[in-house]
């Protein structure tokens, strides 16, 4: 096999103290009808056992409902569509009783979850005994966004190439059905398995030259309650259909992708909808046409409303036009000045996806002000665990704290809770098409995510878009101690790392809020003016006084105002305002005083000292591993370690040296600055 | 005819005196054996004064000499072997007596300059009454170099694709004679058609594959006495030939090379030799053997030898892996360091091309040490047309005051005369294999070099290369004149933009010799940390006091310590070193006060605001022209100068801003920056 099962090693477990119990008993189906998705759930809850435990399964298949209460032993999985009144749709509860653990819901998905779950307790060596729990996903939506290309390419990939694609074919083997496993287990449901600029082939993906071999992908998918979506080009009807326009209230176009929604889902009953990315960065969209984006959205939502499909349309509009010499457009402001005013227009079957921060996944950004903002729309919360501006896999980072406090984030937007977890959850306004998405940090590679150590990432987005409220530390220990052997210093070394890693890449790279100061294109080590001349609106302006933008509402750029009170007061006042975002939002002179005491220079130097040593530690603390874990991992996250170290030294030289070469102001404790 | 004749349109000369007194002539050729040469060059005869003063021409042959002396009118052209006092080798001289013209020379080569040079003279509405001149080129080698890959893509090529090569195979059609015709009339003399980044295919052209093409295309060449030349890949031994090796001391090796060369001269007997560029920037070299440039260029040169071929080795060989943080290594020293000590150590048939400044091609660099070191070495000057760093040929920029003030420098290398010009012509140090180089800037573009008035830069690079005492007002006027209609308006604006064209762009872009500044990779439009924290040797300084590269002995790289005196002291010190380079040799506080009175800081705006409204001037200036010259030519040249006023425009703001907000010094005059 060319690759790891990365979380689903299911490495043997010694001692584990209810084997006894577990041994003697076998696993029993019970069912009205045997589907692929219990199949799967059998099958994984088997083989998982017999790798951990070396416990052999008996399999046994009821189809009377009597029959359960003859079972005196075993593990039981029970599908009852019967009771609605303790767990609803994909969720399900697992009780131990007697010599049973019974695992019980409503839908076959829900099984597969609850052997998911018990496999996963069992891999953490949590006992069984007297287990009564009841779990249901947080979020309807937890969907992967991958950006794989039909010539098999990954725009911001950093794991290989497409596991999807090959020289505009597809490619399905037996690493397409493990790449199932591997997100189902984390409660993944859907996954868009095309990137969201739509070009060539990519096109077509929607046509008969591809859907018979989607279907069989859908299959796969299905049987792990996944469901396939599709980037589609809004032009379409013009690319693929001969139209000459795309214009959504085109009668022509309407009529247009009708006729194609409707092949799809004669071919693939199973299909999840269209993801769309229009009218940004120089993808087509309705602006061309004068419509809103509620017009182009509806009525793709509309096509897709028959076969229960969705339409997931992304927020990510902006200028990218920008004159740097101009200080008052402020891209931050770009996604809530497009949408806000849609707020209500869309069909129920819209969502749309928003990005955690106003910007673009930079390593420090504040909440996007959509999340308060958007009050009778569906919204689903966009991450990217591929590390575009977070060390892109070469660097270890490790995302979930930085999500976390996202979705911890509070909106103000309705009185009683209204965090960012609970807007996109539905909660806060009872909607049903809501969730948590993330562009996907997979490919071929033989670890799928290229650095061993992202894989939880992954994982941790699974975890996270399921149950919002698990800690980042919780979700690392689980990802940590199902992929290393059981060795408590290998545990506590490798959370060390991850737990420190995110602080770490920012105290090197941009500092406090601030963002970009990165090559461009490539997204790759520093370059402090890489995009300040240049047109995509993200500036940090500093001069030989201070840096940072002023985005306050009195005398910037006004962006502030777009946040509910008291948020927008907390933001406005560099005093109240969170140090971690300083630069985000005001100009900020080199001599002003942190609350630490320190100057804002001062700061910059000594954090970027810091990140250096930090990673140095890093590296130590995983040397200290050699020889308990397997040697490849071993080798491979040593070696991108060596990368990191030489990017971070490189970030800390040159951000130093600018900003020496700008203030003039020595570093107090006088290390080399050049 | 997908392209245009440039200078060799022959545009009708109405009211031409000297018309009556050639009007009855015909031409009258005399040699004993008819040439391809002696035909091209009665054949552009005869073309040029039918279409500029609609003269036809009578042919008569004669292949006695004493038949000579009957005749009694007639442009008469007299190959003269006998006679070696007057003129040598290319050289030639025109004579009126009586009724006749007489175009006498050594060589059939010289019959065809002098050709050129009777219809250049009646192009400019000269006079040829009384006419008697003896004319010989100053350099024996007179060559371009394209950087012409052979997909058809031309490296740092700003005129569209390449006209030798595409897919892989030579293209030989019409337009291969109007090169050659093209670059003839101007005195060169030799040319390499193939990058000298040899990658892939370009490998191959020293083989049987491409060498009975090549020979086609070698003998439409040598009909106006233009030797073709090959870039070669130092590795072939390794990459084409199967050795293991390139070592140049190895036996295999040598043989390999040999056998090579000898096959080529049986394919191709007048072809030129090769040009090298090894151990550069990636390219193999003698380096990886532990050998010398000088094993390296032997080697060669002598499997060359026998055939008379020549081996031009390029000195461009410095460290691409530099560390930003080293403020001692100088990459303005490489070439020097890397050759003055192999001095004596080369065939006399290896040349050295030398690149003009120690750097690359800036607006503005000092003259390379090289000139003035060498002292028992063959040398050719290389500058470039293609306008790398200076314009891309969408920003005019007439770069022949450049190289005259290159070829004025006086080296100082020997008592009496060692001015570059004395150097690289073989006089001071009585050499033959010496000359100019320049890359081309031509391609398939209907103009050749894709903004019409850069012509002028080919045009003057084989006027310069053949008679390097030419003023570029000179040589501006006399591409004007053969360019454009007769028209004084015309040619009084087209000098006038041209001839300021240098300076402009040198305002708008990097001030004071620092140079760089620009946009990494494709180096057009400013970025001015675009290369300050990069690999490359590149870099300013600056910071908020100052900026400039201290390159004194006393404290600085020691550059200056290569040059000989009295240069070194002239530019070791502030006050004596020449303003326009003080930023390249020393580092200087925004506060210094050039000698007009004015600081540094205000220099850089000034000349920042000063360079784009001279670019103002120089449209409105062309716009004057409107209906006096063809529309195709005026529209594109029209819309170059959008792109060029766009360009500086950008390169204004964002210097002047960078420094603005490093320096924090105001504009005296208040203008707007960022």
């Amino acid at each position: 096999m060319n690759y790891s099962q990365c979380w689903l090693n299911y490495n043997p477990i010694d001692n584990y103290e209810d084997r006894d119990m577990l041994s003697d008993i076998g696993i029993c189906i019970a069912t009205n009808q045997i589907s692929t998705i219990i199949e799967n759930a059998v099958s994984e809850l088997s083989y998982a056992l017999k790798r951990m435990l070396n416990i052999n399964c008996n399999k046994e298949y009821m189809t009377e409902d009597d029959q359960y209460e003859e079972l005196k032993s075993g593990i039981i999985l029970r599908l009852n569509t019967k009771d609605k009144s303790g767990y609803n749709n994909e969720g399900y509860s697992i009780k131990h009783i007697d010599k049973t653990v019974r695992i019980e819901a409503e839908t076959e998905s829900g099984i597969l979850y609850g052997c998911f779950d018990l496999i996963r307790r069992i891999a953490q060596g949590e006992l069984i005994r007297g287990i009564d729990i009841m779990e249901k996903p947080k979020n309807n939506i937890r969907i992967l966004n991958h950006w794989d290309n039909m010539d098999g390419s990954i725009e911001r990939g950093y794991s290989g190439k497409s596991f999807f694609f090959k020289n505009d074919e597809l490619i399905i083997n037996e690493r397409t059905r493990d790449y199932a496993r591997l997100i189902s287990s984390v409660g993944i449901n859907a996954t868009v398995i095309n990137n969201v600029n739509v070009h060539g082939a990519a096109s077509d993906l929607i046509t008969d030259r591809y859907l018979d071999k989607l279907r069989i992908m859908a299959d796969i998918f299905a049987g792990y309650n996944i469901r396939l979506f599709l980037s589609a080009n809004f032009a379409a009807p013009i690319e693929i259909g001969g139209l000459t326009v795309s214009d959504p209230l085109d009668k022509d176009v309407i009529d247009w992708w009708k006729k194609c929604v409707k092949n799809i889902y004669d071919k693939i009953p199973n299909f999840g909808g269209f993801l769309i990315k229009a009218d940004s960065e120089g993808r087509p969209g309705p602006f061309t046409y004068g419509r809103t984006h509620a017009d182009g959205a509806n009525m793709l939502a509309r096509a897709l409303k028959p076969y229960g499909g969705l339409l997931i349309w992304r927020c990510f509009v902006y200028n990218c036009q920008q004159d740097w010499r101009d200080y008052k457009t402020d891209r931050a402001r770009a996604a809530y000045d497009n949408f806000i005013g849609l707020d209500g227009k869309f069909d129920d079957n819209v969502i749309l996806q928003i990005k955690n921060g106003p910007m673009d996944f930079q390593v420090r950004e504040p909440v996007s002000t959509l999340f308060g903002g958007l009050k009778k729309t569906n919204m689903i919360l966009e991450v990217q665990a591929a590390q575009e501006y977070t060390g892109q896999q070469r660097d270890v980072c490790y995302l979930i704290p930085m999500w976390k406090e996202i979705l911890e984030f509070e909106t103000y937007s309705k009185h009683g809770g209204s965090r960012v977890a609970d807007i996109v959850s539905g909660r806060t306004y009872n909607q049903i098409n809501c969730g948590l998405a993330a562009v996907s940090n997979t490919g071929n590679d033989y670890n799928w995510t290229g650095h061993d150590l992202v894989a939880s990432n992954l994982y941790g987005f699974g975890r996270l878009s399921w149950d919002t409220e698990l800690s980042s530390e919780e979700i690392a220990r689980e990802w940590a101690v199902q992929t290393f052997p059981h060795n408590g210093k290998v545990i506590k070394a490798v959370l060390d790392i991850l737990m420190k890693s995110w602080p770490v890449y920012e105290k090197y790279t941009s500092p406090l809020g601030i963002g970009w100061m990165i090559n461009p294109h490539n997204h790759y080590g520093p370059n402090v003016d890489g995009y300040e001349y240049d047109r995509w609106g993200t500036y940090h302006r500093a001069d030989r006084y201070g840096l940072g933008v002023d985005r306050t509402v009195k005398s910037g750029t006004g962006y502030i105002g777009q946040y509910n009170e008291p948020n927008a007061s907390m933001y406005e006042n560099k005093e109240s305002c969170p140090e971690e975002l300083l630069l985000f939002f005001h100009y900020i002179r080199y001599d002003y005083r942190l609350k630490n005491g320190k100057t804002l220079i001062q700061h910059i130097y000594d954090t970027h000292f810091e990140g250096v040593e930090d990673v140095e530690e890093m590296i130590k603390s995983w040397e200290s591993l050699q020889g308990l874990i397997p040697d490849d991992i071993y080798e491979r996250v040593r070696k991108r370690f060596d990368i990191q170290y030489r990017n971070a030294n490189e970030w800390r030289d040159v951000v130093n040296t600018y900003f020496y070469r700008k203030s003039g102001i020595n570093d107090e404790k006088g290390r080399k600055i050049y």
